[in-house]
Order: structure tokens, then sequence, then C-alpha cells
């Protein structure tokens, strides 16, 4: 049977990443597909905490800003991260939160664009990015936020008037993957400068933003890249733009000399003019573990796992879901998806629970979409086949029914 | 003899905060005088980090977000914190970095004093706080930063036209201590709004938030809180402000229902609408252990400390200074100073570094000034006197002349 446990079987067995899979911490009795969301801890993240609390915190004191660089783990991890999306060093910096990142990248997307009013989004993009460009557009004179129904629109709204285009690279939704090359290109045609948010695709898609010639973009890290619990996110932006952006969360650490204490703001040379304020160094440090987990790994080992693991599950939900009122809403075709596969449900919100309760965690999403992330570092074909059993169970037996898995109040 | 080591001893029995010392990791044979920039490590947070990493992340999982209270860790971090500064529960939250929440809170002041185009602060101000305060000028068409060269030209200078007073509680070169209540029944006598910066006060000097009626206080969490490298900072807001107020960094966990996934930006009621994003759990982790130790520690008793600290350091080091060409610049008087002594000398750099080599650990900063830090919660009298007999080694034999503690680039 094609799907089968055999088969699975076979193809990890197969697997060239299945080493890989041993250096996570996994609880027993789980089938974790939602490391869209919060990636899993790299056993060796215990280790580079403790070195970094009880020795370089506790020994060191204030002496580990300079003996154990702390200072620069910005520069050192964004390196790190940068090779994992195509960026050369001095691109890329670790840093703030998304929304924070996001922010920044708008302000100097419209510094590099003085003369254009726009800020350019899609209506369904992950919300704070939307908000994050409320906010700059109300702060900032005669900037206005544009919404475009979906990303045929978003495309043919991109105008002589566009300062910068926001966009997710992956849909958290949907699952759907973007062309960074062609948008980017349409962008730069019209003048506009692109801002790519990369939460769901860094770590997982392989991503070439010079070779798409990107301007900006912006991440998580606690995602894909198995960081941590709101680890600290990144920035990107292309050289070329180094010497010419400004923004205004110019705090100490985007000056060009943070201990002369001058009193006029100067700002950085380079991506650090990207930074702002002191950051923390703990949840700095078990990224540094879970970025070291991906340095000698190849994108492309991950992408074709990760498009053998989505499709599988696929295939084997598909018909599943006809016979009991599902939906599955992400592409199918391989160029046009992360890494995730999302499924609509009337009481999306109950069967995810109804999962969890079996040990299979996907999440949930308003109003009606079920989440499954795919991560080929600690997953295996096995467990594919399990949770697909699992959504045929909860499914056909109405297990989803029981009172306890009722939408929380939360969420309406 | 005054300040001699049997006298010490005497102090040091009798002190009620003696029992403290031990909740913290101290290096062998370091005299540790810099926890205004990074406290120590208090033991029970390399715990706290475990149990954060090893039990609710790589166990609990995506879960931990609700059942650990990862998602309310900034409100139940910042309630506990609004205790030392003197706010009522539910008027400040951890989050993002210091130079953040000063941008948050201009932002903020500025909102609710529309008509007016002044953010007025002092030429000597930690200079992040002026970088900020330009970024906010710069981005927020006809508002204008405007500097007072020292604290009596700042109370002055307050006028129709002032929207924000910015303000630090305690200069981090001299150590002095502004009174809060004064200068803010002087800003809004004037109809200004005030943000405090309180990194060289909070958890040292017993502050008044509600009782001196200041509108909003931002600080580090990391020196005299014991945070931790980089743990979060805080940002407090009066209740009244609350549903007046807006801020640009209006990120999701800023809106008044972040999972309903909405497409445009309802602000959250409450000190919440000061949050952004995501935040780094197990920096905040580590702090949440630093806040317990503060728990049942009355700081009247750690200002009472505090100030026999500086004082018999400033009676101790007074002859020093005046035979070797040193200079307190700290003030004597109780009332206005914070809990740092302040010297100046000709080659301040190499002064420090000649006394770190002696394991008396205390700062330096810019042009020529020596910062030694007393924290009572792990410093004894002795330690006092043997970093005063220190002092007076270096400067006597000149051992500061060795090159090896010349002044480094970086500062230059």
């Amino acid at each position: 049977m094609r799907g089968g446990s055999s088969e699975a079987a076979a193809l990890d067995a197969a697997d060239p990443l299945k080493s890989k899979r041993d250096l996570f911490h996994l609880p027993a009795d789980i089938i974790y597909l939602d490391g869209n969301s919060l990636g899993p801890a790299p056993k060796s993240a215990f280790a580079e905490l403790e070195q970094a609390a009880r020795v370089e915190w506790a020994e060191g004191l204030i002496r580990s800003w300079n003996t154990a660089g702390w200072f620069v783990l910005t520069d050192t991890l964004g390196d790190r991260l940068g090779r994992v999306i195509g960026a050369e060093p001095g691109e890329t910096v670790v840093t703030d939160t998304t929304s924070i990142n996001i922010f920044k990248a708008l302000h100097a997307a419209l510094t590099l664009r003085p003369d254009r009013r726009a800020i350019l989004a899609e209506r369904d993009s992950f919300p704070t990015d939307l908000y994050i460009a409320e906010g700059v557009a109300a702060s900032r004179a005669g900037v206005e936020l544009r919404l475009a129904s979906d990303n045929d629109a978003l495309a043919s709204m991109i105008d002589s008037d566009t300062a910068v285009v926001l966009v997710n690279h992956v849909d958290y939704r949907s699952g759907a993957l973007r062309s960074m090359a062609d948008l980017t290109a349409r962008a730069h045609a019209s003048g506009a400068v692109v801002v790519w948010d990369l939460c769901h695709s860094a770590g997982i898609v392989p991503i070439e933003v010079n070779a798409a010639d990107a301007d900006f973009a912006v991440g998580c890290t606690y995602k894909y890249l198995n960081g941590g619990p709101g680890a600290p996110a990144f920035i990107f932006a292309a050289r070329r733009h180094h010497d010419h952006l400004a923004q205004p969360l110019s705090g100490w650490w985007a000056h060009a000399a943070p201990f002369a204490m001058e009193n006029a703001y100067r700002p950085a040379s380079g991506i650090r003019r990207l930074l702002c304020g002191t950051q923390p160094i703990l949840s700095l440090r078990a990224l540094k573990a879970a970025l070291e987990v991906l340095d000698d790994v190849d994108l492309t080992l991950i992408r074709d796992k990760s498009l053998a693991l989505t499709r599988l599950f696929m295939e084997l939900a598909e018909p599943v879901c006809r016979e009991f009122g599902a939906r599955i809403i992400t592409p199918r075709r391989d160029a046009q998806r992360g890494s995730q596969v999302a499924i609509t449900h009337e009481r999306a919100y109950a069967v995810v629970q109804a999962l969890i309760a079996r040990g299979v965690i996907g999440d949930f999403r308003v109003p009606d979409i079920m989440r499954f992330g795919f991560a080929p570092l600690y997953l295996r074909y096995r467990d594919v086949v399990e949770a697909a059993a699992a959504l045929h169970h909860v499914l056909k037996t109405e297990a989803w029914r029981d009172p306890k898995f009722a939408t929380p109040a939360q969420v309406t």
C-alpha cells in the first residue's frame, strides 16, 4: 500500500538526514507537527545555556561582554543565519523581534524612496506585519498603507507611488510559497523596494536573498530554525542599501561608536545600523546551538525531504478529507508550497485538540484552519503515516465532538 | 580607625541583608563593583533556566505558551517589578529593550499632547535616550528634540510647547539622583508629560512612581535587578493614560485579540498596549528568578545599606583621591545620589584596568570616569574597605602606568 508503514520504513532507512533527529530532544509518544510555530530543543542548547549562565555570566560577569563575544552575537549569529538565506557575511543581524524588524525595514525602505507614499501589503498577511505597517504609516506624515486582496492583486498594484512592498514568503495559513525573484523583479521594475517576511521559510526553504536581488528580509528564529521560545529575530539588508538607509529605532547599538557616549546619533556603518539596544544573551545562546545544528546541513536535502513529507501527508490525507468534510488548502505543486499542510474543517479547533490528545501536535488558526508543519531534521516518514492515520481516526470517529475540545474564548 | 577592617566586620555582622549574599553566585577573589552595569547571577536562575529549557521547551513544546505561562510573563514579571518601583498591578510590563521602550513612551506621550512640539532631554543623558529621541523627532512631523545643558536648565526649559520631558532618574556617570516628585510636578504644572529612565535606580532606590504622579517610566533589568545579560527591559505607564495612548510599534502582542488574526490593528486595553512582538522566554526566566530574590526584601533596607556603603567608600577614597589627582564627582548628600560612586582621573581607563587586575571590578566611562557600583544584596562593608585599599594601592604605586592597561581604540 502506498504510504504504508513498510514503505515509510524504507524511506526512513534511506533518509540522508536521519542522523539529525538524534540532535533534538523529542518527547516520548509525540508526533510534533508544530515546528512551524515553535521548533523543538536541540540537545546542545542545554549545554550552551549552562555555559552562558553558569560560566560566562556567573564567573565572567561584565567581562563576558567582550571575552565571550556577547556584544557581537548579533553579528556572528547573523552571519551564520545569513548563510541559510543566501546572504553575504555582514548583511544580516539577529536582534529584537520580527515585528520590530519589520518596523525598521519599512522605515529604512521609506528613506530609500522619499518621494513615494505607499506601503503595499496583502490583506491576508500575517497580522503583525499589517499592524506594524499601520504604525509606520500613522507616525510618518504622508505615508499610507494599501492592502491587496491577494497575491496577484499585490503584484498588479505596484506602481510609481509604491515605496515598499511588504510580503510573506510563505503564507502562514495556506503554506503557499511565493517566488522571491519574480515579485522582487516586478517591484524593482516600478522602482519599489521589497521587505520579505521569511518567518515561515527560513531554515526550511533554500532561500537566496541576493540571487533574488532582495532588498530587506526579516524573520523569526523559533520556528524551523529551532532557536527556542521567543528567540530573537533577524533582519537582512542588501549591502547596496547600507549607507543610504535610516530607521528611527536609532539606539546606541546602532551608533557608529556606542561606547564613545556621544550625545548625537551617528549611524553605524553596515548592517549594525539596523540594531537598536542591548540583546537578551541567554536566549541568543540557545539560538546559537540551534544554528550550529544547521551549519553542516545542505538546505537542498532539507527541501527535498520537506517536499516529500508534505506530499506524502497530502496523499494520505486527501481521501480522508474528502470523506469527512475537510479540505486541503495547501498548493499541491512543489514549487508553490513551503513545509506545512493546511486543512480546513468546520470544527478545525476541536479536531486539532483531539489530535493533540492522541499525541499528534499541530495547531489551529482562525477561522477554520488546521496547520501541520513538517520539519525534516527530526521528522520521519513513519511519523507522517501515523499522523495521517490519527487524522483519519479523529475525523471518522468524530472524536472532536467531545466537549472538552470546544473552542476557547480566546480566539472567538 | 574609621573604616578599618574590625569596624567593617562589625557592620557586616549587624547587616540585616547579610543572608542575601548567599543567594548569588560570586566568583572567588573578586570584589564586584559593577552591578550597576551587569548584576551577578542569582543561583536560582540556573534552575529556572533548566526548568524553562529542559522541561517546558523540550517536553512541553508549543503547549508551554499556555501551560507554563510564557504568554503572560510580560505581565506577571511586570507586576513583580512594578512593586519595586511603586506601580500598581497592571501598570508595568517587562518587554523589549530600554531603547525600544523609550521610543514607545515618547510616542505615547506625544499622542497625549498632540498640540505640543518639543521633546525635552538633558544633553548629558545616557546617550541612547537621546538617539531614540532623535529618531522619534525625525520620523514624526513637527516634533523636535531640545536639549538642556544640565538639571536646573532642564526644569527651567519646560514650557507650554513641551510635550514630554525625558529624564534619567540617576545620572549614569556621576550617580546623581534626581527628585522624581519635584520634576514631575514641575512638568505637570506646564502641562507636559514625563518619561523617567530608571536604569540606574530600579531595584536600588525605593521608587514610588504613583506617589510621584509619574506618567511613564522605563528601565533595564540587568543592572541592580540582576536579571542576566541583556535581560528584557520594562515599561510603566500610569493607568490614567492607558486608554488614551498610542505607539507605532503596534505589533500583535499589543492587539486587543492577538489570536483573532484580524487584519486591522485594534489596541489592547491596559498596559499590554505597550507590548509589540514575541518575547525571549529563556532570558525572561532568568529575570524571574532574580525578581523572586527581591520579592521579600524591604527596599528601604537596600537603600539604607546602599547609602552606608557609598558613604563609607567616599570617606575612604576622599583622602586618596586628593593625594593622587583624582576627584569624586558623586554627590555627598544622601538624598542626591544613587548607589554608585564616580571618580574622575586623567587616566581613568588604565586605573580601572589595574583595579580589575587586582580583583576589584568597576568600569570606565568616557572621558575620564571610574564608576563603582555598590549593591547591598551581595556586597559587604569589608568589600568596600578592600576596594578602597586597592584604589589607594593602584594610585600610590601608579600601577596604572603598565602599558597593558592602556586605553583601547574602541573608546577613543
